[in-house]
Order: structure tokens, then C-alpha cells, then sequence
């Protein structure tokens, strides 16, 4: 990276985008960023470069729009795009340029990120028609490993992972079908969110295998990948596998305890020593945030894996360019047309009995997810120099995708970490795999698992990860509800809570006003909160509920409780129980106790 | 049908199996079908017939249940089996002697059927491996409409509707792939339940196309066909394809208000005389319960349909059938040869196109849910003689899916009823199709549709519809809320229950022990509810809402109001709205008017 960009006085995307808003000048550092770009044509990195001109004129209108009032969270912000997803104006190749066409609009994901202020800066190389996890298979050059130029990248996203990693842009676009968005983080000590299926919009992408494609994002640390993801996110009726989302798949709620899936020492021993010693590092950092290991059943996902490897979705990607490949066969790349021209070996009735196979398997690994929450593996077996690829193309980059094939025919989430780099500079990853939709959650304990390696730097750069922010924790949607007697924690109905997955927020006290009596004749004993113009202060704690899990909860209340709104200390009003008044005729006014436990110890000591 | 089953003294079966609980000879009743169905051959409903002696078997096993305590809903009813459903002891043919097998276990759904206290009598024909809407595809003869004799019955579930429709058996089973449920219901005067898929497990079923088929119910009511499908549905983690649905998939909820879709006329042109004379009815019809019919752009349903007409699912039929036709080609009916031969005219690249395009149209067609509720479809648009069927078995035979094809590959349910007799004696039907789950909405209004043919019989038989139980209404899982101010109908915010889908369920009155208090500075102006020893009777609504529309709806109520328990005058318990009790300092005590409706009225007359 040149000293200049490296030397850019921020880690983070907040941090950058809190520098702009002050005034640094973006416009130099877009400048610097284009000269950068355009200097390192012989890194192999880009396709094509965002004229200066246009940035130039994006910025201006970002900058309009911000003094107009617009809240820009990516203002100036330099991003690339890899080169199969569309940006306006700028030819996609797809890594083949007998295939090239420039798009009128770019694709949702990028005019989300033009939205948010974000500046596309440059198309990334890649193996073309994301058919391969590797980084060898352009015509535009390899792009090498940002950490060691003896091996390969990782792929298809190549360009787009060593970009981020380089330090010149900080963050990108990819696309995963098969792990092309977390190979290459692995492959170069970055962070890789290969987000739910259908969650972002694949509009304005060239199709690799359409029912799987995803895109994804390269950043250097997990919060910057998340804030990227959260504004890329949104449902869009022009893409067919678009979804909608639950609310919360985003939301990082606390993280402890989970439990988390481990593979056995069979799996593992296909692995190199880097790799595996990386793996158990993970283990053991999970392990001290809270998580405990369990040994799973890694045989339906393996499975899965080899069914992408070696079935019918190969036709896929025929179905997509097949016909652009007979027309121009010998502007395709050798490796991948042979793997593509391999889909034409699959009948329909291949293809359906496949589909009825990952059915059986995706229902057999419902014993895995009833098992745990997530399931860590390497992000890939191990890192092969461009040498030892080039004269193994295809068996090599078999391998790659071990770990990783599986998981968007699956429909699963994952996310790709670093772990430590070797004494050498080398890095390996590992990867969370979740189910649909727990993309916040991986994020929350990738994080954590990331800012557990020591002295970690961001891709090849110095910078340090210890210098960026975390992820934030941002609760699931749902209700905050304030809880001052049997449901405590420790108490005798607190599994009200626990079994409905409520998560505990923290404790705190009511407000003025309110008194606590000891309820007579309750099984077990409960208390009444009364806003009665006592003296207040009551201990409590504060409980979020999905809406659903509040509303069976609030229905199972017996009288004389109910719920409704509570005054806390700091002024702010949650939901919480209340006492219909009747009840308190005979029973003990406890508030000076101050609260239901101290009240409890008290009693038993008496 | 002989005249001793149809003079059986009851017309529905919750009769028959009270009366066989009250004493009546079941088995007497079921020597008497045997005896029917042997002797009926000539018909060629059927293609085996369940031992004499294993019925009285499994008689006297369902006895000895029943006296020891047991529950059984359908203690001693017979049934039909469509003989591509696995019965353990009879062969499954598939309407293939050469395919035949003997399974050691029963289809899960026969198996739940069994454990219900039902008797399967036998197995029915169908076309040749469900491959057909006519019944004319079979080596065990055709079976023709029990209302005609000149014409078609209907297939592939031919028997199962025929049997049902000359009263030898009060239910069948059937599949439905393409409409293999809903055309033979049509054209026998009958029922057709065509669950959401997945709903009922299809293990035991032999495939035809295994993404899209379902077990369905041939009855002589909706509320018979209701009663079965709820016994038979539950998850299966054996059927890949199997999902957990929603608890209320089944409920029926009250009917009105609702909005119907209706075809335009061009479409409509297609269809016979008769059928269009039905549909124009069942649309008045369906007026008169409170419906209101909306024009629906018919093109993604239709086009739907023509994909597994036109497209790659029949490569499903290969699949499932390849094999074994490859190495009994003779022993295969030459129209279904032909069709599942052009199976292999698809690749891999062809079936992903086709789900693409699929994906596009389910989509596409959001927009026609978004706007109504259900759709009503003619079933078939004619009922074809039978030398017109075996003139142009391919063509008409097409013509028959026009109205059914696109179910399935959409995802939807569909409950095919009778509408009147012509004058000749000639059926027509109509369907109602909705979204997945919506099966038991679908039932509610499909019985009071049934209901509104004057003087309905039932199948080709004497008996009336009139003398059978209607549907029973059965509110959605969820959470009773008594309302008893701003929340009341026609009150302003009345908005946050319908909001909210809620479901009025009736008014109410509390018990004693409250008084209802006008609050001061509410707005809207609020009553509130205290039990304080009032003199009670406070009129109140009572509404049923989702737990999580209830969670959501009690997470937005204000201070001082509250959700507790609220007593009603009949000694039971609901959710009810409760007041702090600070807050009814000052506050008018309005409890002598009765309620708050009764006050606002006497304010606004003062």
C-alpha cells in the first residue's frame, strides 16, 4: 500500500467518515486513492477505475446532500466493486472481456451504497464468471496474496479481498455462491460477510448460480463489515430470490452464552498445520467469551458440500453463460470453461434428484443446528502457493472449498475472520456458520473472536485492530420489560424468561413514586409494584422479548399482576408488572428493603 | 351404490362414529362395503380390496382401544386408499402391475388414519403412476364419473372421488400434483382438500413429482374433509419435503368481511356453458357471505401453470419412474410413456431456468395476494366425455390442468367444491385457492360456498348436504382481550385490534367487582377498569389476537393503562384491559351506565 494511504489518520469507517464530516478534505484522499489504483496496474487488483471526473462529481453531490441535511453514514467513502456486479457507467467484464457490457444502473447494492455517500472507486479482478475460489483464473492477471506474493489471493473475489487488505479502500463488494467471499479473506487476514441468502439484492449482478448467489463484503474489521451490510441490506420485489428479512437478523444481541459446533480430528487432519493450529486458537477464544464447544455431526454439511462439488448446480452457471460460451469459447478462461461446459453432463432429472438429496441433508442437519448455535470451521484447509495452483487448477481448487461449499445450498450465513498471522506473515481464517437470518449474531461473536488475536492488524497493513471500534451491541427488536420479583434471575419463574430466550439487559430501579408489597398468598411468592407515591428505588431488572415470546408471556400472567408501564430512575418508561390494588389490602409494604432479593435475604436471615 | 350403504343412517362422520360409539355394528357396516366393493368391479373403482378377515382385525384392535379410553375421531370408518399410497399388506400398484410392490408399513398419513380408529377398505385406480387429470390412463379400466356414465371421472385420483361420490366410503385419499385432488372432486360432485404442501407427509407415497406432491382428501362435505386433513397433518421429520406449519393453519376463523379474485372474461370464454353458469353463481354467492370480488391479472397464475405443463417437472416423473420404465416399457400406458418420456428432453441448465422463471412469477403474483384473499377458479373449464378423452388423450387432457397446474409450483392450497347440479344431473365445481397455510380459511368459506347450493346432494348420491354438520368456526391460536373503551368498535382506537388482524370475537359484560371510571385528561378520553368492589357488569368486547400481535399491542399501551386478567360475568378468565389505580384520582365513576359506549351516548346527549 503506499505510505500515503496508509498513513490515512483512521482504522475504521466511522472514525473516516467522522473525519470527513469535520472537514478533512475527502476529494485529496479520493484523489490519492485513484493515483494508487491507477499506479498498481501491475498488482493485478482492478479491471477498471472510477474516472477521476466522475468521483469528483459524486462527491460533489454527496457533499450537497449533506449540507442539505442528509444523514450520509458513508460519506467519502471510498469502496470497490468486484467486477460481475454493476456499477453505472463502468464496463463489467466478469473477468472476460468478450463479455463486457456497461451498464445504464448499477446494481441495488452499489446505488444503496451511492445513497449512503459511499464513492465506488474501481472494478476488482476476479476469477472469471465467479467460477473458481482461487484468484488465478483471469485473463486480466493474478492478483497475488496481500500478506506473501508467492500465494494466491483466494477467489472468485480476488481483487476485491486484496483491495480491502492493502489498505486502499476500506471496504468491497464480492459475491459468494460457493465461499468466493470468504476464501479470499481468509487468504488475506481480512473479515468476509457472506450474508443470509436473499437478504441483499442480487439486481444488477451477473448470475453465477443464480439460486445461490449471494453478495458479500470484504472489510477489515467485523464492524465495518456489518455497518456496510446493515446499509446494503433491504428487501427488493425486482429480484425474485429477494426475501424479507425478520427485523432482528441484523441486531447484535448479547453474546454469552452460546454453545458452538466443533468438527472432528478426521475433518480436521485434511487441514495444514497453520491451519489447524488456527482452528484450535478459535476453540479456545470461544470458548473464554462464553461459548462451549460441542462435537456435531459434520457428515450432512460435508455432504452438501461435494453435491455443489460434484452435481447438477455446475448447469447453473451454463444457464447463465452457456450461451455467451458457445459463441465465444475460446475467450473463455481454460479451467473455467471446462467446469462450466461440465453442467451440460446434467439432466433435469439429475438436477431434481439432487434438489431431493439436499433436502434430506438439510434435514438431517437440523440435528446440528438443535445443537448448537453456530458451527466455527476453517475458512479453508490451506493456503497454496499461485505455483502449486497453477499446476493443479482444478483438484486444488477443490479443495479450497471444503469448508464452504456448503453453506449457501444450505441456506446458512457465515462470516470469515482472521485469526493470528505465522511468525512468517502468513494468515488463515476461520469461519462462523449460522443459521438464515443469525448474520447479527455471527457478527457479535466474530467480532469478539477477532479482537481476541493478539496485536492484530488489519490485512497487510499495520494498522492495529485495538484502534478501531467494536460492534456495537444493538438488542434484537422486541420489548423491554421490567421484571421485580419471581422473575429475577435465580428465581423460581425466571425459566418464564430463559425458555422464551428473553435477554438480559441489566438490572436498574423504578423511579419515585412507587412502593413494593409482599404479595399474601401467592405461589410462589411475588410481590406487587404500585405506583402509590412511595418512596421508590425498587431493584429491578430489564428483560427484551421478541414481541411474540412478550405477548405469551404477558398472556400466562395470573392476577392479580399485570403489565403495564414503569417509571425507571433515569426517567425512561419500559414495560413492567404491575399490581392490581385490591391485592395489596393485607399485604407488607417492602419498599424500604429495596427490592424483592434484599427483601428475601433479609426474611431467611430473620 | 347399493341401497343398503346409501340407506346407512348417517350422513357425515362425526354421525358415523357416533352412532358406532353409541353401538351400532361397525363391522356389520363394513361387511356390507366389502361386500360392495367386491362386487363392483365392473366399475373398476377399485384396484385391491382389503381382506375381510384384516378388517375385522383392525376392528376389533380399534375396539379394544376405544374401551380402554382411548380417543379415536373415526372409530370404525372406512376409507379408500388411492393405490399410489402405501397400505402395509396391500400391494401398491401405481396403476402399474409390473411396478407393484407390497409395502411392510403404511403411508404416514394412512398410518395416522389407522391410529384415528379408521378402516382402510381397499385400494383405488388412478392414472398410471398420477400422471393424468382424466382417469382414463389404467390398465385396470375406466372408471367413469358416478354422476355419468359417459363421462371422464376425473384423475389421477379417479377411484378416490368416484368412491366417495357413489357413497361406499365416507372419505378417500388421494394425491395431488397438478390437480390430481380438485378436477376428479369436480367431476363426482365432491369435496377436494388439496392441503398446503408439506402439510401432510407423503412418506409411504410413491413420487410423481416429489417438490410438489401432496396427500389430499376426497369427502362428501367440507366439514368431513376438514375433520380428516386435521388428523392426517403433522410434521414428518422422515419426508424431506415435510414443514412445520403455523399452529393455525387449520383454524377457521370467521368468514366475512373478505375479498375474493375473479377471472376475466376472456379467460372465463374457455369454459363450457356449465362451468361458467357455476362460477357466475359461486361469485354471487360468495357476495352474499360478505365477500367482495376483485378483478386479478390472471397472467403470472397463468403462465405458472404452463411452466409444469410446458417445463422441466415432468423430468420429476422421470426421476421417480425412469428406471423402472426403462426396463418395462410395454408394461407402461402408452400416453403416460409418452409423457413422462419427454422428461428426458431437459437438461439440468433447463430446470434452473424454469425455477427462475417460477421464482419470477411467484413474485409477480404477490401482487395479486396483496390484494385479495383467496381466488375462485372454475376447477376444469369442461367435463369431456370419455370417447372424447381417449380421442385426444393429450390435448384434452391438457385442457383439464388450466385451472389446477399453477397450485402446487406456487405454493398455494386449494379446496375444490361442488356448485349445483345441471338440470341433467351434470356436476360443475369451483375452487378456492389461497396462500400457503391459509387451508382452514380456505374450509371455512368453502363450506358456507357448499352450503349455498339450494337442495346440495352429496356426491351421486340421495343424501343431503343439509343433513351434515356445517364447518365449525374455530378462532386462530392466540391471545382473548377483553376491550372495554377507546379500543371498542367504531371507538378511535378501534384501528390497533383490526390493525393488527385481530378477530372479533363478541361483547361481553365483566363479572362483579369493578367499576369503570372516566379518566381525567385521556386522549382520546379512556375508561378505566378497576377491581375495587364495584358493582361489575361493565360491557366489554372480547377480541382474539396472534401472541404476537398481542405482544406488540400491549408493548404500545400507555400509562396508566395496563394488561391484567379481567374476570367476565360467565366465571371465566381473558386479558383485559386494567388501570393504575393512581390515576383514578378525580376520575368520574361511570360504572352505573353499564359501559363506556352506554356513556359517551348519555354525555353526548346531555
Amino acid at each position: 500500500m503506499p505510505a500515503d494511504l496508509e498513513d490515512l489518520p483512521f482504522a475504521d469507517l466511522p472514525a473516516r467518515v467522522a473525519a470527513y464530516r469535520a472537514g478533512r478534505d475527502a476529494l485529496a484522499d479520493l484523489r490519492a486513492i485513484h493515483a494508487a489504483i491507477t499506479a498498481a496496474a501491475s498488482s493485478h487488483i482492478w479491471i477498471s477505475v472510477t474516472p477521476l471526473a466522475v468521483i469528483e462529481t459524486m462527491l460533489a453531490a454527496a457533499s450537497r446532500r449533506l449540507k442539505a441535511g442528509e444523514d450520509l453514514p458513508l460519506y467519502g467513502v471510498p469502496f470497490a466493486v468486484k467486477d460481475n456486479i454493476d456499477v453505472a457507467g463502468l464496463p463489467t467484464t466478469a473477468a472476460c472481456p468478450a463479455f463486457a457490457f456497461t451498464p445504464a444502473s448499477s446494481a441495488t447494492a452499489v446505488s444503496r451504497l451511492v445513497a449512503a455517500g459511499a464513492i465506488p472507486v474501481g472494478k476488482t479482478n476476479l476469477d472469471q464468471f465467479a467460477t473458481g475460489l482461487n484468484g488465478t483464473r483471469s485473463p486480466y492477471g493474478i492478483p497475488a496474496s496481500a500478506l506473501d506474493p508467492a500465494r494466491v489471493s483466494g477467489g472468485s473475489s480476488s481483487g476485491s479481498a486484496v483491495a480491502v487488505a492493502a489498505g486502499v479502500v476500506p471496504f468491497a463488494l464480492g459475491t459468494d455462491t460457493a465461499g468466493s467471499g470468504r476464501v479470499p479473506a481468509a487468504f488475506n487476514n481480512v473479515v468476509g460477510m457472506k450474508p443470509t441468502k436473499g437478504l441483499i439484492s442480487t439486481t444488477g449482478v451477473t448470475p453465477a448460480c443464480r439460486s445461490l448467489d449471494c453478495v458479500c463484503v470484504f472489510a477489515a474489521t467485523v464492524a465495518d463489515a456489518l455497518l456496510v451490510t446493515r446499509i446494503i441490506t433491504g428487501f427488493d420485489a425486482a429480484d425474485p430470490y429477494a426475501r424479507r428479512a425478520p427485523a432482528d437478523a441484523l441486531a447484535t444481541p448479547a453474546v454469552a452464552p452460546f454453545r458452538f459446533g466443533v468438527l472432528d480430528a478426521a475433518t480436521l487432519a485434511s487441514c495444514d498445520a497453520v491451519v489447524q493450529a488456527a482452528y484450535a486458537r478459535s476453540i479456545s477464544r470461544l470458548e473464554a467469551m462464553g461459548g462451549t464447544a460441542v462435537a456435531i455431526d459434520w457428515a450432512p454439511l460435508r455432504d452438501a458440500a461435494s453435491l455443489l462439488y460434484d452435481g447438477p448446480w455446475v448447469a447453473e452457471r451454463l444457464a447463465a453463460v452457456g450461451g455467451f460460451m458457445a459463441d465465444n469459447a475460446p475467450e473463455v478462461h481454460p479451467a473455467v470453461r471446462d467446469v462450466i461446459a461440465r453442467g451440460a453432463n446434467w439432466s433435469a432429472a439429475d438436477a431434481f434428484k439432487a434438489q431431493y438429496r439436499l433436502a434430506a441433508l438439510i434435514r438431517q442437519a437440523e440435528t446440528v443446528w438443535n445443537a448448537v448455535d453456530i458451527v466455527l470451521t476453517p475458512t479453508a484447509p490451506e493456503h497454496p502457493s499461485i505455483d502449486a495452483m497453477l499446476a493443479d487448477p482444478v483438484g486444488l481448487n477443490a479443495r479450497l472449498g471444503l469448508f464452504t461449499n456448503f453453506v449457501n445450498l444450505m441456506d446458512l450465513a457465515a462470516l470469515a475472520v482472521p485469526s493470528d498471522l505465522t511468525s512468517a506473515g502468513r494468515p488463515a481464517g476461520v469461519t462462523l456458520v449460522g443459521p438464515a437470518f443469525s448474520d447479527g449474531r455471527l457478527a457479535a461473536i466474530g467480532d469478539l473472536l477477532h479482537r481476541a488475536v493478539p496485536a492484530a492488524s488489519l490485512g497487510a497493513t499495520r494498522r492495529a485492530l485495538a484502534a478501531t471500534a467494536p460492534v456495537a451491541a444493538s438488542p434484537r427488536a422486541g420489548v423491554t420489560l421490567a421484571v421485580v420479583g419471581a422473575h429475577l434471575r435465580g428465581e423460581p419463574l425466571n425459566w418464564q424468561l430463559t425458555d422464551r430466550n428473553a435477554e438480559f439487559l441489566g438490572a436498574a430501579k423504578t423511579g419515585a413514586g412507587y412502593s413494593l408489597y409482599a404479595l399474601a398468598g401467592t405461589t410462589p411468592p411475588k410481590p406487587g409494584l404500585l405506583r402509590d407515591g412511595g418512596a421508590g428505588g425498587v431493584a429491578l431488572e430489564l428483560w427484551r422479548l421478541t414481541p411474540e415470546a412478550f405477548g405469551t408471556f404477558v398472556a400466562g400472567i395470573p392476577a392479580p399482576l399485570g403489565i403495564g408501564s414503569v417509571e425507571l430512575e433515569d426517567g425512561s418508561v419500559v414495560k413492567g408488572f404491575l399490581c392490581e390494588p385490591h391485592a395489596i389490602a393485607g399485604a407488607r409494604d417492602i419498599t424500604i428493603f429495596g427490592g424483592w432479593r434484599a427483601f428475601l435475604t433479609a426474611a431467611r436471615a430473620a
